[in-house]
């Protein structure tokens, strides 16, 4: 069996951020809870010259760097994003030019001419469905090697309940035969149902309403003849439609109710993955990676299937031992509470979770920054993992699930070296609240750190309303 | 070497058209140009209560039903669209969402509940993407069997340059091993370059600038403390955000700039295309298949392709003889005007430009519908064109090229015997200029056709600002 998977991971991270600490004291929310319960430290934000197409550049030339890699060897370059720029052209096409410009003096002009780039969308999954169909084309295609690289900003409302799980930045996944870091196995578990968790549509006012709205709120009487003036030759106010459509990067969600859609796709996946081959997750996976919408998420998600595994395994005995029988009406509760499920998340999943608490949430790039941080405490803390199995559960709004599992290969060491993700994550600028909500808000503010990579607006341009510019 | 490709398609496109006439006379455009030139007659219109969302599930129940497909046989239903209803949930969820609906009665709640749905945003060619990976998805999975759905709304400004382009309609393909009707080489040419000839943005508002628009289109007189009541507690005027982003289904373009882009992608696509194997196009190619924002458009663009292949030709003597020698400043002219070319054109290209002239722009179903013209054009004539080759030139703004090609199978007559394209286009209803604007507009209109779906907003329901409902 030809064995095809990761063989080098690179990642952006904004180099500033807001303490979870100064925001529970803005917010009056209980810091202890977010910290402690949700696993909670730091949130990355998006500086005021930045965006996913920046993010994703980054990761992409440096993970072209350290692993000296000729662009001209690269076959396709796929997007998973929810943050894309644009409906029609792929933010990708946007990273992909930075990553010829930056190269075109060692490379030459057009290094990615040949290159197949695209953006796949299905929330945070669509990294996911990226990375499957690019194993795939792997597979067919000897000899090619592939990035998949996603990139996200997870933004949400001033003062809504998502406030405490924003975050930002991108990860980018080589792709290739017998590879460095992790092969992974052809066998899907998936499942999908239409769901309004958490979406970003495109919201629709009524053009006359928000005038009416404006000459009410400043008591204004305005003739219905006057009125129609507004609608003279305005590129907002013009009478070519009668409606706006809006959009935000602030989505409509309700957390409660996408945790139940990602418990019950996660259960519905489980369940294909099973039809083909029975597993013994409990004891065959090592680690466990999770889409983490919070750094302890999964540990939380995942609970139930544990007491559902370890109830079929021989150690369930040892359990009833620590905490007591069945019948104890607290023994759910207690069972979440139990050493055997701590060690249980210790082992397998809080690895996964560390970069998580200090970066917040990553939409599609969440689940790859998982994986990423359970190999950097591995080789922090000098652990030989190789062989291992990892599980991967991920999961995307809207709503799908895909579960996986993949191996770690002999040589993960030497690509994991220069990581050095908790060193880098170390080195950041922390923000005031007050800067976070000038950018949050969209002031016209000068940017706070310094980004080889930044863009700007290049409406005055001919035919670029809304197009991007980017200086490297 | 195992076969996989294109088993069926179907399609759906809206039951009313605009004629080019009706636009042309109140536009005060040169009809004849647009006809005889551009072979533009109708243009699809979308109803004041359908979506891409809602052409998608049409394409797919008639897929399913004139295949007698048990939707739990299909592993992935793929879509291409750059008309996302949103920017994080996919399209195509929304469609299948209505499949299930449509087929709960005959197979059960939950239909596609083991289906691996997604979106692919890349232009017009997010469908040739999503063909490609679910071929190869195919190949490595035997006996598995897939849908790739494509599905678009083309919708320019009133009064602008790509007005008489527009268009709206789905096609869904199912791929297979063994198909019957086209397999699909794994010889792909790709060319790839970020541009801004087309691309739908967002558009950038800053919400005071809006407010001052109207205070001063009426000549009011207001201070800076009643300037600041505006915003207050408004979903749309207030202070969370200093700018407003809008989302327009119409695109940014600049169409003799998106005419090069196209042509030079192609060339490169072609390079590329020839990399691994040199091809003979000008005879081995039967039919030609492009991407067609307007039905002539693949026989403009490919002249320059076939006037170089034909010097390299033994017909090139014949072409001399017909229209003079090299050295004629009109020779470029003459060629493009000769019998030689005319006939390749007819050939190879005419019948898959057919449905374009009665339908307009498709966007990522252009290509698709262009096959599937072709196809009926030649079940129609009752041509015998088993084993042809065919070659596909795919394009997408902002900018990708694909060439790729395939071969018809025995069974293809089967395959579309019911598929009735030309009588089903016959078959709708034309509607008024001032029925036109309404529905451009936007305004709140009564619907002109009967749909088997339609959607409302669901505004009202919690947690559902932009939410989409659909009724069969």
């Amino acid at each position: 069996m030809k064995k095809v998977g990761i063989d080098a991971i690179s990642y952006y991270v904004p180099s500033i951020y807001l303490s979870i600490e100064s925001l529970s004291e803005h917010r009056d929310l209980d810091y202890q809870k977010l910290n402690k319960g949700l696993g909670l430290e730091k949130m990355a934000i998006a500086d005021s010259n930045e965006d996913p197409s920046s993010f994703a550049a980054n990761a992409l030339i440096d993970l072209f760097e350290k692993n000296n890699i000729n662009p001209k060897d690269i076959g396709r370059i796929y997007m998973g994003t929810e943050s894309a720029l644009d409906a029609s052209k792929p933010s990708a096409t946007y990273a992909t030019d930075l990553v010829e410009q930056y190269f075109s003096e060692s490379f030459g002009e057009r290094c990615l001419k040949n290159c197949d780039v695209t953006d796949m969308t299905f929330a945070c999954i669509g990294g996911v469905d990226a990375l499957q169909n690019t194993i795939d084309w792997v597979y067919r295609n000897p000899g090619k090697r592939a990035i998949v690289v996603t990139s996200d900003l997870s933004k949400y409302e001033l003062n809504s309940t998502g406030e405490y799980t924003q975050g930002a930045g991108a990860i980018a996944i080589l792709i290739s035969e017998d590879p460095s870091i992790l092969s992974i196995d052809n066998h899907w578990g998936v499942a999908t149902k239409s769901e309004n968790d958490f979406f970003k549509p495109r919201r629709t006012f009524d053009k006359k309403n928000l005038i009416n709205d404006i000459i009410t709120k400043l008591n204004l009487d305005v003739s219905k003849n006057e009125f129609e003036k507004v609608f003279s030759d305005s590129e907002f106010w013009n009478n070519n439609s009668e409606i706006i459509e809006v959009f935000k990067d602030q989505p409509v969600f309700d957390g409660q109710y996408s945790n139940s859609c990602y418990i019950d796709r996660m259960q519905e996946a489980f369940i294909h993955f099973e039809q083909n081959k029975k597993t013994d997750f409990l004891n065959e996976w090592s680690h466990i990676i999770f889409h983490l919408p919070y750094a302890y998420h999964g540990r939380r998600m995942i609970f139930n299937n544990w007491l559902k595994w370890i109830k079929m395994d021989i150690k369930y005995d040892l359990l009833l031992e620590e905490i007591g029988p069945e019948n104890d009406e607290l023994f759910v509760k207690k069972a979440y509470k139990s050493k055997m499920y701590k060690e249980f998340v210790e082992n397998k999943i809080a690895p996964g979770e560390k970069a998580s608490s200090s970066i917040g949430n990553l939409y599609s790039a969440s689940v790859f920054m998982s994986l990423l941080s359970m190999l950097n405490v591995h080789y922090d803390n000098g652990t030989e993992i190789t062989h291992q199995k990892v599980g991967f559960i991920s999961y995307g709004s809207g709503s799908k699930s895909k579960i996986f599992q993949a191996e770690i290969q002999p040589n993960w060491k030497n690509k994991i070296r220069s990581s050095k993700l908790f060193d880098s994550l170390k080195n950041r600028k922390e923000i005031t609240f007050n800067q976070y909500q000038d950018l949050h808000r969209c002031k016209n503010i000068t940017p706070i750190s310094n980004h080889s990579i930044r863009f700007s607006h290049t409406d005055k341009e001919k035919n670029s309303k809304g197009y991007r510019r980017y200086k490297l």
